[in-house]
């Protein structure tokens, strides 16, 4: 099955731990995307990496160049990813929240592929790497601790790129609560077992009864929840009765 | 500084993986959320983790509990994290997009704490965990390879918390372009260029001309660059002209 996501090709520049290979891929495969593309990886990391928690497969199919020209050459957009120095301001620069939207929309024309690179782990992207990308884009990390892991980084990113735009403004819908005639049954309930317990007051009665009504209404009490709350409720009823 | 992610409690039940518990610290000081807090990790795993990058005061400060019950019970939500099987379905299931809304909204509240759990590495959290938990919440991963590693897990679920919901729909400011008078000064140096090199033909000369115009007018010039652009094209044109 096509996705728009095929055109997006994941770009480790450099990369030198070959766990972080295998976070990359790994994360790439949670968020379904498939087009892993090296730049001169340490030739022993990568290799090992291949054994990343279900990316075996992503990373057997990962394709290995020799430069950044070349692995981006098909592509019609190329991103740079940075934790925000100086040095990139040569550059646009957005937020992920941003950039996202627009490789998104990118991805959405069929002809257009889209590079996305990270850089290695200690000096992330050369300035001659950076020198290939239209713009970068920055995780919205503290200004303090704005170095991430690459694994997580490529993560953040993706997530970005394919979470759901609508679903984090939904309402959420609230649990149907019960009916007014489960919520008072089980208000008799709890109020025989408290007068048979010895709870209640005998003067003070009718004043626990209001206060318990409103404390059950307090509840909030789901409907899907009301029989077995009235079957405990009744089994207690039964005990307090009869040791009374 | 107080932020109301100081109320948000990162809590890691079972974690085997030192590296883990590491990257979570790691995710947490890029994001800004300082309260780690373990429940029950290998007392090993623990003291290696102490050498995250950039992270180091955050696991020092760590707290350790004996069972989730301790670990949350000063806080007034709790929320799961699963990489959703059928066993979940005791709880109400929110994507991440959702949940997160719901937890921001906790976390304005001055008075209430919020526990966000994370499981162990291969088991995640178990049912006995899970039912101290309000609700569940699903990172949006694919159904065929749901199951992130943990240090990513606790970085997405972050990043959507502290995201900018309004950095997303922000119009990109578009690069301001060089005005007519320059854009025209560009085309005609282009124009002379072209002629001197023999590119245009004299009976086409009117109608390259509009071509080029148009072509022009379509690269957008950006305002910043137009000296640059202008002074190269002079470069080229007395090259052509002597040349010629």
């Amino acid at each position: 099955m096509s996705s728009p996501f095929d055109r997006l090709h994941v770009v480790l520049v450099n990369t030198r731990n070959p766990l972080n290979i295998g976070a990359a891929a790994r994360a790439m495969s949670n968020f379904g995307v498939s087009s892993l593309r090296v730049v001169n990886p340490w030739e022993a990391s990568f290799r090992e990496a291949r054994s990343a928690v279900g990316a075996a497969d992503l990373l057997s199919r990962a394709r290995e160049f020799a430069s950044v020209a070349d692995a981006v050459a098909d592509c019609a957009l190329v991103v740079g990813t940075t934790a925000a120095g100086s040095r990139e301001l040569r550059h646009p620069l957005r937020r992920l929240e941003q950039g996202a939207g627009l490789i998104r929309r990118r991805l959405s024309s069929p002809r257009a592929g889209v590079a996305l690179l990270f850089g290695s782990e200690k000096r992330g992207l050369s300035n001659e790497d950076l020198s290939h990308c239209h713009w970068l884009m920055r995780i919205p990390t503290r200004e303090r601790h704005g170095s991430m892991n690459l694994g997580q980084a490529v993560a953040v990113c993706l997530y970005e790129l394919v979470r759901d735009r609508k679903a984090g403004a939904a309402r959420v819908p609230r649990e149907k609560e019960a009916g007014a005639a489960e919520t008072e049954r089980f208000t008799l309930l709890l109020l025989d077992a408290l007068r048979d317990s010895g709870y209640t007051a005998p003067k003070a009665a009718a004043a626990t009864e209001e206060k318990v009504r409103r404390l059950v209404r307090r509840l909030n009490l789901p409907a899907g929840d009301a029989e077995t709350w009235l079957g405990m409720l009744r089994q207690i009823g039964w005990k307090t009765k009869s040791e009374g």
